[in-house]
């Protein structure tokens, strides 16, 4: 999905180089958000209720993963608004969600550049090519994925 | 990530096969759900502000992909909850976001299953790989995705 409005908050395809590292963001996951969550969206014991959720896997309550997804969102929006954004993004590869996101968690994101493409078909786009890591507060990675950005050309 | 309890409400490796279908779920997108879930995790305006929206190239005010994903998981865990369960999800392949998701949008999904992989490692569990796809109610692909499910040996 793309969109065109405030050209000039967009960021030039031609910035970004394979390699490029960003570090941002410090989300503070919290009980009340994790259960309001999977109230609406993934109403698994495990994401709702502190006290079955201990005899789980997870050994506790924690975040729905899509949860994390919509938190990482948050960040990324956040350092869009800061250093301007893409034109939108077809859609993400390889998710995987590595840890349990508990209460108490703050968040962080790393992200790499992994590959930058020209556009055949439309010479006015690029797509760059991201890693996306998500990390806790102990530096241990808890979601990480591909994302697919689409840029317009100097 | 996997989880143990309830181990009756979980559906055996057996019972699945390469090809099976599913269809299930209609879910009513309101423009006040894609304004509050914007307003915490995505807060671009194309998914806050009606009239703006008008502008870009959604063409109106549209649900952020991530909200689109917890509101496709809120149709999976109800039929979840009718069918049986998996032990959890390491992650998800390839997803894609085909179309924007409109308020008055009435959204299902479309599972068929790719491929059934035993453990090697835990002959206890194997993995289903299906492909998600959520439909609007125009029958148009709106979103899809692989899926993939870890389920207990019977």
């Amino acid at each position: 999905m793309t969109e065109t409005a405030n050209p000039d908050n967009h960021i030039p395809f031609e910035t970004f180089e394979v390699g490029q590292v960003q570090d941002f963001g410090a989300y503070e996951v919290t009980e009340s958000e994790i259960v309001e969550f999977a109230q609406k969206y993934d109403p698994q014991y495990f994401h709702l209720d502190p006290e079955a959720a201990k005899k789980s896997l997870f050994g506790g309550l924690c975040a729905s993963g899509w949860h994390t997804c919509a938190m990482t969102m948050s960040m990324l929006v956040a350092n869009m608004d800061k250093h301007g954004r893409s034109l939108g993004s077809p859609g993400i590869d390889s998710l995987r969600w590595r840890r349990p996101v508990y209460p108490g968690d703050v968040l962080s994101v790393h992200m790499e550049v992994l590959e930058t493409k020209p556009s055949k078909s439309r010479p006015e786009i690029g797509l760059v090519i991201s890693k996306v890591i998500v990390r806790n507060q102990q530096h241990l990675d808890v979601m990480e994925f591909i994302s697919k950005g689409i840029f317009p050309r100097a």
